[in-house]
């Protein structure tokens, strides 16, 4: 963690009281006058800090921006998301700036955001839009030893991390359809872009591009989606502190996938089925070519979803559009 | 086609007889002048014409070396793989090549060789050695409507493609050992690499890579591997003009291309089953951080080979490095 992120943890765990630049430089093992340029360096990105004399440093207000320091300082121990955090304020899609990275050879767990994406894009190829400080849009890099076709696993741990996170956040009820939209009140606030380079039986690197629509208000949204998608903001009647909640989100992805690593995608599963909109649901779903209508019956070991067509047969769905018919 | 390739078409479909300057004009619908500078072009490119005054030309013999214009006028049509070809001199690897093509948005179909590659790789992140004029190093790029699952189809396509090319060319009995290994005598000659672009259920792009040890010598190969390599010229006795195996390749492989699009994998997986020296042999394969071992017993409908384990269940392997073991 950076120096900044150092003093804004110890500022955050102080809480409503002050804390000293005496105590503060003891507890960072660095001298006053870099706790004192440290503060100084938050204030001018927007932190509110007040100082009182004899009592020292106090946290009075924090920003609603994204910077990487404050994200390392919220996240705490993870064990691959997270360990590199990057903000940029804007970017043509944060998933190109990973894709980049993957082929440097960064390691796995490399996290991106930008406050805005130029060309931010959805999955099949469509446009995602990434207003300017009022969503989370970000990437993470990850190198998992799977193959191309269990590839399913990763979209289900990260939907239910996501779901799970924004829930825990703001309390509100929050859905999954599947592959990988979490709803509102049936509407997508949120949604993942799997995108990967592999060899036939080896991912090389995969990148998950994720956006959370926070702060938008109706007239943010395109006019083609403002009846089917909603933001956390219009759902809760509040803005939604993004800085938390991305901390919250990293998280749970984090765990997720850890314990993907260690083999324990059943029980991802099952918390996943148990907050899917979409299972029990009469749905048509178009994948590549094919139209495939019928019952959505429940999460293939995989993470393909299994639905009982019309004619009696159990389809086994990896990817495609689903359509909720009633 | 290019002007040289149609010329040289010409001259090749004459065989042993000459065809006089006026013909080809008129075959070619260019000038006399523009005849006498591709033959000039073709001469200095190593291919032997000899002109006698009042015959006209006549092709006496070809140099082994790769031309585009050359094998254009060798393949005839041809629905997708070959609509484009690039020769280089030497690369890094036909791959790279490839994938930059891919990226910027080339069509699929086009295949790029290269004489000699400085960084050839195969399978798992190995090495490739690629010696320069030894043999056919080369890359095709597609951009299947398939899902990252469905794949192997494709591994199994071009594998067959490729062993009923050599077989037709050189008049040896080669085999496939699954997923994509070409062997004579139990020795691999061919190898494919399959590299992708996908998001999670749908393939962006696919690059065959391609490379067949055709003229090595055992001097040509790695230490590591002369006893379990070898080349086409090796098992014949005598050198295989690689231009021709390359055409005759490329149209397999095109032909399979376009049975698998009309959803014919069925066929060609039963004619890669009938070559397949994998298939009821008792295998162990290395596929991430699992061994399996048992019978293989036949593939799959993705392409899968479907092991029975020494517990009697049926093991669906989707890649992996496998051993023969007896």
């Amino acid at each position: 963690m950076s120096r900044d992120a150092e003093l804004l943890k110890a500022l955050r765990a102080a809480g409503e009281d002050a804390i000293s630049g005496a105590d503060l430089s003891k507890k960072l093992g660095i001298s006053r006058s870099l706790i004192t340029a440290g503060i100084e360096q938050l204030r001018s990105e927007g932190y509110e800090i007040s100082a009182s004399p004899h009592l020292g440093y106090r946290l009075a207000g924090e920003p609603d921006v994204l910077h990487a320091d404050d994200l390392l300082s919220r996240l705490g121990d993870v064990k691959v998301i997270g360990r590199d955090i990057q903000v940029f304020q804007e970017t043509t899609s944060t998933n190109d700036v990973v894709e980049k990275m993957a082929r440097d050879g960064v390691k796995e767990g490399a996290v991106v955001f930008a406050e805005s994406q130029t060309r931010g894009r959805g999955r099949l190829g469509r446009k995602w839009s990434s207003p300017k400080g009022k969503g989370l849009w970000f990437s993470v890099l990850l190198r998992p030893a799977l193959q191309p076709r269990e590839l399913t696993q990763i979209t289900v741990a990260s939907a239910a991390a996501v779901r799970a996170a924004i829930e825990m956040q703001t309390g509100l009820v929050a859905e999954i359809k599947w592959p990988n939209d979490i709803l509102l009140g049936g509407r997508k606030t949120a949604g993942i872009l799997v995108e990967l380079q592999a060899e036939l039986d080896r991912v090389r690197y995969l990148i998950l591009g994720i956006g959370v629509d926070v702060n938008l208000s109706a007239a943010d949204f395109p006019a083609e989606l403002r009846k089917t998608a909603t933001s956390l903001s219009i759902a809760l009647g509040k803005p939604v502190h993004r800085a938390s909640l991305a901390a919250e989100i990293l998280r749970a992805l984090d765990h997720n996938y850890s314990r993907l690593r260690a083999g324990e995608f059943a029980a991802i599963a099952e918390e996943w089925e148990k907050h899917c909109c979409t299972l029990g649901r009469q749905v048509s779903i178009h994948a590549g070519t094919r139209e495939i209508r019928g019952r959505a019956e429940s999460l293939g070991e995989e993470g393909a979803l299994l639905v009982r067509t019309e004619h009696g047969h159990l389809e086994r769905v990896t990817g495609g559009d689903v359509t909720l018919e009633k």
